[in-house]
């Protein structure tokens, strides 16, 4: 037994799998700690304020693919995809450290472009890029972003409130960046196949977008906070709907169901997936990387958010024991599973 | 000339001028940002504590090699050199988080070790691990930590604040980790030589722990709260004690002069350096890695500090014109290089 686990692969048992793994028997010992591994962001608190952070590795070849990916873009994503989970704990990104590790194939003006982007995410954001560590590696490149904030105490949001008929509401549309994905992989095995062929790219500008150069929905936590709704639990989506509901269910105790028909899909996203013979759907709660914001809202706030465009609200908080599930317009149940992209396959 | 800078290589530039080029004109516009970029961390403030952040990033094969080093002392010095960073700031490491990619050929056990080390330096050092992320890497793995921690604005202790006539002070001796890895370099060779040949490592306990397991001085910082010191700059020394120096001396808008036969240096890296035929001296001035404090205080309180064995007073702060020297016994002058370590390089 001791030696079959001594030889376990770490990609038997997933990303999630290995951090519980490691980290189930943590006891946080400082009362600055409020809150550890297992959200969006750790919070801490050093006085009133609360201080929100997160960190993200991005890895070349396994997150990102510079055949494709241009260096300011990448830098740009790496940055506002660490602002989108400080946004997903209802909070404000206020500092960015940015390290990297770099092999010697990288020039100086390579790694300018890679900063340009930190930078104009930065300046977009209102973040300021305080900090960070530069090496090199000896193959390829390896980012590693924390973005600090901050929040209040009544406002920090968990992946754990969802409670009993609350609604589950979606920002923006899904799927759209698996798609870019799709198309941008196809683009370069063609390009692989016969040198020198031009990409063909166009009529494609939205999910392209959202894959090279998603935005964080600071704008969404600028309106709950006008429309004075606090959400009782909120995660962004970066691994695909079915496995951020399942973050949310589980964290909370809860089950869901949640309406095929009601999940937002962008007509191009819907085209493009008819062209790579993927129902959009799928692509909606697998892919991943929309770094949309989902969040559940006591039913009496159905008033305030029903009729917003830019929010979709796409079922309800049930009890455990009906589980995670979706429902099709014929009316079938289809349990919900993690099949997000992962990292560690 | 703009031809020539395209294809200028990262590693003409060094770390700390790439550092310095790629944030040279960065303006910090939050409120909460009281120190960026160019210190041992960042210093926000959120309330009326102080938090202070670090990161640090480690590859395989730049910063350690695994044929010699344990993955539990990995995973410990990987923890102790970011709180090093906090206490160099007069500051107390509270929360730690820690990101790594790893390849393929990495087993759970492997990185339960890892882990191990962690945890026991949280553990020793009263800190919580408090979130991080973990992903997989084409080859080899990269390590990135965050330590996060507190401290008062009257404490928070900069390197930029040596006066004139102020006495340098380091605590600990130098020198020992550079030689713990010469020591286990020559093994390594000799290993890959001849097969099967077990390394010859015994009398030298004090180097190797230097080099594998360093430890990061709380006690220090404890100890100059104790006397009521608050130190006018303070650096760890991480790059050697040149470097240091110069940075100390560099963003102080200061000179100093240091006293060769002062730099403190263990016996047994004596003996370990003459077995190499190394200079001690340069193995205290550019070998960096013993995790030491450097720092001044004004000459007033050289009565609290004139005495004691964990600390030795090695020199004073000069005007900038008189440049940072080191004065051998012969009374010679030697300017000061920062011929640290390079990670760039």
């Amino acid at each position: 037994m001791e030696e079959n686990r001594q030889q376990q692969r770490i990609s038997d048992l997933g990303e999630f799998g290995l951090i519980r793994h490691l980290t189930d028997d943590l006891v946080m010992k400082n009362r600055s700690t409020v809150k550890g591994i297992g959200d969006d962001a750790a919070v801490l608190d050093y006085a009133s304020t609360r201080v929100v952070v997160s960190t993200d590795m991005l890895a070349e070849g396994v997150h990102f693919n510079l055949v494709y990916t241009p260096l300011k873009h990448l830098g740009y994503k790496a940055a506002v995809v660490n602002f989108s989970d400080i946004y997903a704990m209802n909070a404000q990104p206020r500092q960015l450290l940015v390290s990297m590790a770099l092999s010697g194939k990288y020039t100086l003006a390579m790694v300018d472009e890679i900063y340009a982007g930190i930078r104009l995410a930065c300046e977009r954001y209102g973040v300021d890029l305080a900090g960070g560590d530069t090496t090199s590696s000896y193959t390829g490149m390896t980012l590693c972003f924390t973005a600090i904030g901050e929040g209040s105490d009544e406002k920090i949001t968990y992946r754990s409130g969802a409670g009993l008929h609350d609604l589950i509401c979606v920002s923006g549309d899904l799927g759209g960046a698996y798609l870019g994905l799709q198309l941008l992989e196809r683009e370069r095995m063609l390009f692989e196949r016969e040198k020198g062929m031009q990409p063909v790219l166009e009529g494609y500008d939205y999910v392209l977008e959202r894959q090279l150069k998603p935005e964080a929905r600071k704008d969404i936590i600028a309106l709950l906070d006008e429309l004075g709704i606090k959400p009782t639990a909120m995660i962004d989506i970066s691994d695909g709907l079915s496995s951020e509901l399942l973050h949310i269910c589980g964290q909370s105790g809860k089950g869901c169901a949640v309406y095929a028909d009601k999940i937002p899909v962008h007509d191009e996203t819907r085209r493009a997936a008819r062209e790579f013979d993927i129902e959009p759907l799928i692509a909606a709660l697998n892919g991943g990387e929309d770094y949309e914001l989902l969040f559940t809202v006591p039913v009496a706030q159905y008033d305030k958010i029903g009729n917003r465009p830019e929010i979709s609200i796409i079922g309800h908080i049930t009890d455990s024991s009906e589980g995670v599930r979706m429902i099709s317009p014929q009316g079938e149940e289809i349990p919900l599973q993690a099949q997000g992209w992962n990292a560690l396959r």
